[in-house]
């Protein structure tokens, strides 16, 4: 969406939330619908083509409305209250038009120094001393559980570096490849399974996981009386795209019984387009699937969608059914509240919503296309250029690269500083942005192509600055 | 804040939004703030008055934009892309607007179906097979990690049920009330503890943790070789706000070494107002604490404050650092990535500082007093009616009670048939929403008083309207 659409759309929105909230007692503050009804109002199939946000007021009021229980209403007693101040919806606002995501302090200082602050001032407006340090989360579902964990590896001197909490005799081991994203061992140490039990397995020379590595582990631990449990298969790792053979994966899992998650967190998008779909080849079979809208599709941070081949098992192990939560229509309806880790839900939906409107499923192919085009192409002239060599195939999006001099050839060390200072100098200039990682002990160069606004100039830019850097520093 | 100046304000944001997506090429995409320069320049105390949000364009501009990177610039080529298309920002402002929380279908039909069809829109985009359900997490963490713990119960057939993950000759054990939040029960079971290891303690005629069965229970286990991990105390429990004895509790962790988590989900909220701090005397010896501002303080879902003690301890826990997390600022800086499970984060800082400028503390200190004051009268009133019971104290917003004609006295059965008809004719009016939860066996009318709007005449109308209800089914 352009920012035209958007000031006119945005205008009109802000008037409609502002009415709502005036003559929201006029809505009965229970939803009326029954259960089926908002559903059978939205199309079958996403909307192809772009440009059908127009009339999106009039599909709220109609579509959306009847559906909604009103927890900013006067009449809303129930539960405990979930206020949202309109100062608050402001907020939500800008945070969304800024699209911030603050996982480092690099990565968006304001995002840590103003929550460092107001998490001060909201610690000393309720008397707590300053021996406490605070933290957003998400509920305090997530709070507690945290404190748990924290509580769990306090008690048992950080078991989770060690066997986890696991029994000696038949412990449950979780496989992932050697380029598995961080948060993969982070779960497997927060799921109780310990580092011992947790494999790394090894990559080949375009760094996707070893099946026959794979196999080896597995039946060693078999022999061993160990219960291999889940594979984590990458699709597009995080260091340079590299493509696990899900296919192959999967017909080990299904043999051996093993769970079979697929991380495919960045590359997923590109599965709109059927030509892409090859990368993940294996994964209908699949027991879990994760990609994030939230990455390269354009649904603003966070939407991440997760799909589970029997949900009856998700709910079982999520679902909690204390009395102040049922509800008459329990049975007929699904409770998202039995489908994750938090209680409470925002209404996430509605970006995936908007954003096809906007788009189209055309639209987003497109930009998928020029984006991988892109990097193909940043891809060539890596390969093309004396002294610079690709590190990685690039399918997808991530060009790995690197500057060897001639006279550095064969010095790691030496290398690995000239390209941190060549990436130094390039986003010191303001202009670009990227940064380095450690591939099997090689330092790289990360071009990570598919902010909306980056077209082939930009690339070629960037390339530009790096060669222009690389015999400067 | 009114609707008015929302008005005012929104128009005006949306606007700056706009034009900021329109010239982002001009910022620098990185930062270049030094650590701690965003923060100096925010006030060290929290606005006492509200009012204050009319310069809040300037403010952000001088104070935020400097410490923002841009991951909407054409220059951003790190990490993975994260789009925030304009129609997903709509999105947003929409969904904070309506303030939903969708944890079950009835708290807002629309969340739950909207969410059913475009996942089943996004997963026949990406040519997943039917086979697989989808459900929107937060993150890839989130999600990944949910995936391992389903497979953990799967390969191990549900240990969570029995002893968790833990070994047989010295567990781990946790303790709550029995009205600890759903939430409780269900970390312990994640974090693989066990339900064998989860002591439930019995709770008094307030509904608050008895300290000397939870002394006895500790002792219990010690004696047993187990060993006692985490105490979570309640202040304001979910079906009666309950206020577990904190100071006692805290003595016997420091006694015993045991974690002391503090869930004051709702009642943290009502600590801006020193009168009522009394009601968790005792936190500051707490491990953890946590509160949610987006249940009564305004800050809409999901804003929760979570506080420890020891944050190298939970950076420990948390952490992990693959190499293309790394800045060039670790180590001076707090990287929120290492601070809870998720690994992204959005800007939800905003929402308080948004807030209290708004409203200031005062006017929250105020609207505070409004509500405790309005639940208190209605607690009066039952107290006075003939036929009616209170079914707890009520020293905050919520007031628990039930009506007992004399010829179903004693008659458990026929009065929670009867109350949950009244209950069920009040909400269908459309006029109110409440619920009822079992309290030990008895079915009550949970009444919680606290959304913005709602005013004397909102409980009054609520208690007459229960009234006609008891005498009418």
């Amino acid at each position: 969406m352009d920012a035209n659409e958007f000031r006119k759309l945005g205008h009109e929105l802000i008037d409609w939330v502002a009415d709502y909230r005036e003559r929201i007692d006029d809505y009965p503050v229970m939803s009326q619908v029954q259960p089926g009804e908002v559903a059978e109002k939205l199309p079958a199939e996403p909307p192809l083509h772009g440009g059908g946000l127009g009339d999106i007021v009039d599909d709220l009021d109609r579509i959306v409305m009847p559906g909604i229980t009103h927890w900013n209403h006067p009449g809303f007693l129930h539960y405990f209250p979930s206020n949202s101040d309109l100062s608050s919806v402001l907020a939500d606002l800008v945070s969304a038009g800024l699209g911030v995501q603050g996982m480092s302090w690099q990565t968006s200082p304001a995002a840590t120094e103003v929550e460092d602050v107001v998490m001060e001032w909201l610690r000393d407006m309720v008397g707590l001393p300053d021996a406490f340090t605070g933290v957003i989360e998400d509920t305090a579902s997530t709070s507690t559980f945290t404190a748990l964990l924290c509580a769990r590896e306090r008690t048992s001197g950080f078991s989770q570096n060690r066997g986890g909490l696991q029994a000696e005799d038949a412990p449950l081991v979780v496989y992932a490849s050697d380029q598995a994203h961080s948060s993969i061992p982070k779960a497997a140490l927060l799921a109780g399974f310990g580092a011992e039990h947790l494999r790394l397995i090894g990559t080949d020379d375009e760094h996707a996981l070893r099946l026959d590595l794979l196999e080896r582990a597995v039946d060693d631990d078999l022999a061993a009386g160990r219960r291999p449990c889940a594979v984590v298969a990458g699709v597009g790792t995080t260091a340079t795209t590299a493509l696990d053979p899900v296919a192959g994966i999967a017909d080990l899992c299904e043999r051996r019984d093993i769970w079979l998650h697929v991380d495919a967190a960045l590359a997923g998008t590109a599965m709109i387009c059927p030509e892409y779909r090859w990368m993940w080849d294996g994964v209908d079979r699949a027991d879990s699937v994760v990609f994030n809208p939230h990455k390269w599709m354009g649904t603003g941070f966070d939407l991440s969608a997760y799909y589970v081949r029997d949900p009856e098992h998700l709910v079982r192990v999520m679902s909690t059914d204390p009395s102040y939560l049922r509800t008459a229509q329990d049975g007929q309806v699904r409770n998202l509240r039995d489908w994750g880790i938090p209680l409470g839900r925002r209404f996430r939906a509605l970006k995936l919503w908007f954003l096809l409107r906007a788009e189209g499923v055309e639209g987003l192919q497109a930009r998928i296309r020029r984006d991988v085009g892109n990097a193909s192409w940043l891809a060539e002239q890596v390969v093309e250029a004396p002294d610079w060599g690709l590190m990685a195939p690039a399918p997808l999006q991530t060009v790995s690269l690197r500057h060897v001099p001639p006279a550095m050839a064969g010095d790691e060390e030496a290398l690995a500083a000239h390209n941190a200072a060549v990436v130094a100098r390039v986003t010191a200039g303001g202009k670009y942005y990227f940064g380095t990682s450690l591939l099997k002990g090689r330092l790289i160069i990360r071009v990570s192509v598919g902010a909306q606004p980056t077209e082939r100039e930009h690339v070629a830019g960037a390339w530009a600055a790096l060669r222009e850097a690389a015999t400067a520093v």
